[in-house]
């Protein structure tokens, strides 16, 4: 389970009164786990393989430019670039780089996650780096091989330095380069959409005894599910003194690809008990 | 129509024995217009409200974040930054800034159409100039006055200064910040997914007369549509020679968003003459 369970609000705006406030839970509740940071920073670039890299041109200015992108074991993003284009060349005259990737986006943009990782861009030195980068590559790019060897392509590892994730709206956090090399993706994040959407289309009552007897609102009318992912779940809670969330952690931290359904017949069960 | 009629292939990657080859057309066909660099530019920028910028971070450092953006009349983007992210605080400190929006991608993102913005962020000026920007940005960005007027959020216009548009492998082009701000976006870009399927599975016959009769193959056997704009449809076709592209130019520019339709009876008509 990751070391920072629950990335605080780190900020508010200044905002006359204050932000906004939610009804708090009238019963003691547990404090459920969340991905952290690391967590979050590769589990957006495991879904992935299309970025924005932004590099310094000649004058010195920044280039923002949509590259493709694999991964490297350890989540160092690997490009190839033809000095034909601009960020090819800026990226053989100057080795800072960064890149930004989104993850799938739901409603509103800027309430959906993203990531930067900032480094240095690298040539893999040897004959193993050399392959295990090309075969990231090709892994996420499958036109890859049409023209990974053409003379103007350099292959780039992106070694990460800084690591800066934004889940949406007031929640984000950086992490350490280390930090994030160690993460690991989250193995059901492919599948919570269609886990997300079951939840609240079949399975409200569920979600709602789950709110008022999990969740701290007892006096709940209404739950929704707003996402998941290996630690538990978020809900969208109607009660009487105002709409408030949720935060439901599963008894274990799910490992495999397929397993939200039993985690949340575990957490369902555990709410009629 | 546009001045720069058909952006044609700037480079050749340096591969033994050149590029690959196409199957000519059998007989005379005439040039058919494309949207210029320009028009291609404010497509993709009128299609969406998000891209990624590229500022400088305080050590001179790319750093590349995930942004909304409205647009003003003559496209230029307008941002709403925060100095609680370090991309509000790099604008704040150093404005040269450039923005990476992607087009729709289908099927392989390297070979879908994205464009780089390069310029100075500049606040708006004057009142007029304030109340057209923010009027860009909510439109653009629903959720907006929930946060725009937050002390640490500042709107800035990128004025553009270099233009630089990347249709997929091998099409592409730069063009000038004037050309750029005078072009104006396909009236029936989000309407092409669904005529160019339409084409393909219910008139493939159509796409066939017109791969003989207007493309230069009278030898197709098969024609299958690939994209559509307001000038004309691209084919992919097949002939016993290999197989081979065409492009076919509507009688008029399309001036409105469904004129796809009726554009493409006057081609089918026209190919059966």
């Amino acid at each position: 389970m990751p070391e920072t369970a629950a990335p605080s609000r780190e900020y508010d705006h200044d905002v006359p009164g204050g932000g906004p406030s939610v009804p708090p839970p009238l019963t003691d509740v547990e404090d459920a786990a969340r991905r952290s940071p690391a967590e979050e920073a590769r589990t957006i670039m495991s879904a992935t393989t299309i970025g924005t890299l932004a590099t310094l041109s000649e004058d010195g200015s920044p280039w923002a430019s949509v590259v493709a992108f694999g991964l490297l074991v350890d989540g160092s993003p690997v490009l190839a670039l033809s000095r034909l284009a601009e960020h090819g060349r800026n990226a053989a005259a100057e080795q800072r780089a960064s890149i930004a990737v989104s993850g799938p986006v739901i409603g509103d943009p800027l309430d959906s996650a993203r990531v930067t990782l900032a480094g240095r861009l690298v040539k893999p030195a040897t004959a193993t780096e050399v392959a295990a980068a090309r075969a990231a590559y090709v892994a996420a790019v499958p036109a890859a091989p049409a023209f990974i060897d053409f003379t103007d392509f350099t292959t780039w590892v992106l070694k990460v330095e800084r690591v800066r994730w934004v889940g949406g709206y007031g929640r984000m956090g950086s992490t350490t380069a280390e930090e994030y090399a160690l993460a690991a993706p989250d193995p059901v994040a492919a599948n919570v959409p269609r886990a997300v959407e079951h939840l609240n289309d079949d399975h409200a009552d569920a979600l709602l005894d789950m709110a008022r007897n999990l969740g701290g609102h007892p006096d709940a009318t209404h739950a929704h599910c707003t996402s998941a992912d290996r630690y538990g779940l978020d809900l969208v809670v109607k009660t009487p003194r105002g709409t408030t969330i949720s935060r439901l952690g599963f008894a274990q931290p799910i490992t495999e690809p397929h397993g939200l359904r039993s985690a949340t017949v575990e957490l369902a069960r555990r709410a009629r008990a």
